[in-house]
């Protein structure tokens, strides 16, 4: 019955990857995706010209925390049949982000009539997919329960360059006891392709960061008294990397307005 | 060249476990057993009256991480095949303590002629195996570079009771910067038959430690900027409560004397 109420309020199937894609295909959502069918990987994309491809795969694969790589698609070949057979890039994002010379000039829920021969789509994957274990093995997140994101923050940690590509480390912070810290980088260890292991834990001044200077305010950054905080490697970093870059075109999704494949988050664990 | 200088200093070859505790059956040698055959487990080891064995592995059993149960003897039988074939609990150890009602009553080399019909033996892994794995792994442990043992601590965690044991948790501490600690806690994780995962991280007031009141002086208890300190639990928690619950007859081996085994510390990983 409360799967029937949430059809009707929306006209399909919140819990089912590919109504989703239709619906977001047809341009009857525009939203966020967090909480669209839960169990399923969601990623962050980046779309560029051929001649930019081949030094940011470079950069993906030197930087596999922040650029979990999940799949590249062929030149001008909008499909990504790794992550759902239906799956067309130009239309199954609720909402682009066309950058032109490194510069956000236009948000789009459709990016058929920017599409060209020479551009190559990099699906990468994204902490969802390790926070929906972090919930199932019973941790709390609390800034879940605000319908917030993890706080974003800019470390000083350089990532390794490739090609144009280059820029620091960015991460996202959660906060946790010390024993619930310990069990949540155990769960996240069995997750690489989806940021893996957090790339630290508890002083957060020794990476750059302070707390209370969230990355374009993005996220909550509070940590509880009796909590640490934990920071995960953030795909934010590629997308600072593709903007310092400047490449003349570039498309993006929106921030929180992901690809939903079909891929189950379970089936990226490796042990 | 090397092995055979460490051969003819001591007489016998210290990588070789069978070597190992031919040299201690012999009393050839009575000293602490770090550092000798190395790659091999070795246990804590408590001998109970029988009367007072099935409680204790309850009490094992009911708190894996402090008390990792190896091995139980049958009743009266001093061998320990799981371990090594040749092994005899009665000879085998360089050094025993003998309790009577809780008391330590002797320090002796052989407990021969302390041998009982109704004797159990249980032997418990200890945290020399993980230390191995961690130092593989190119972590670096800077008591070990002072021949000291880790600092050992009394926490305001209750185990779980069982019968007349019971008592409070007590944790080993290692300080490592936290990438390192993240890396420890992967690694330890792999290895719950030696302790496994840490309890806690990083607020040490939490669990009720003052960093500068080690548990009898034992261990280093040395944090160095940017550390945190990382705590495991300890071997010496069923110590104390066999200790507190005062049966009328114990031998446990001495502090850092230990029952060398032919088992692999690779073969305890679980991943």
């Amino acid at each position: 019955m409360a799967q029937s109420a949430v059809q009707s309020a929306v006209g399909w199937d919140r819990s089912d990857p590919g109504a989703a894609r239709r619906a977001i295909r047809s341009q009857g959502y525009t939203g966020y995706t967090a909480g669209i069918a839960s169990g399923c990987v969601q990623a962050n994309v980046c779309i560029l010209p051929r001649a930019w491809a081949d030094d940011f795969q470079l950069y993906c694969q030197r930087n596999p925390k922040p650029c979990p790589l999940l799949a590249r698609s062929d030149a001008g070949d909008p499909r990504l049949p790794m992550l759902a057979q239906d799956l067309d890039i130009r239309t199954d994002i609720p909402r682009y982000h066309v950058f032109r010379d490194g510069e956000l000039v236009e948000e789009v829920t459709d990016i058929r009539r920017h599409w060209r021969d020479d551009l190559v789509t990099f699906a990468l994957g994204c902490s969802f997919s390790f926070e929906e274990a972090l919930l199932d093995a019973g941790l709390r997140l609390r800034f879940l329960e605000r319908n917030q994101v993890a706080g974003v923050y800019v470390t000083n940690i350089d990532t390794v360059p490739a090609g144009p590509y280059r820029g620091p480390l960015m991460v996202t912070m959660r906060a946790f006891k010390p024993a619930d810290a310990i069990r949540a980088i155990q769960i996240t260890s069995r997750f690489p392709n989806v940021h893996g292991a957090p790339v630290h834990i508890g002083r957060p001044k020794d990476i750059g960061v302070d707390l209370l200077r969230r990355y374009q305010d993005v996220g909550d950054g509070e940590v509880a008294e009796g909590e640490l905080p934990v920071f995960w490697a953030c795909g934010l970093t590629p997308q600072l990397a593709v903007k310092n870059a400047k490449p003349p075109f570039c498309i993006t999704h929106a921030p929180s307005s992901m690809l939903i494949t079909d891929l189950r988050n379970a089936s990226l664990a490796v042990l």
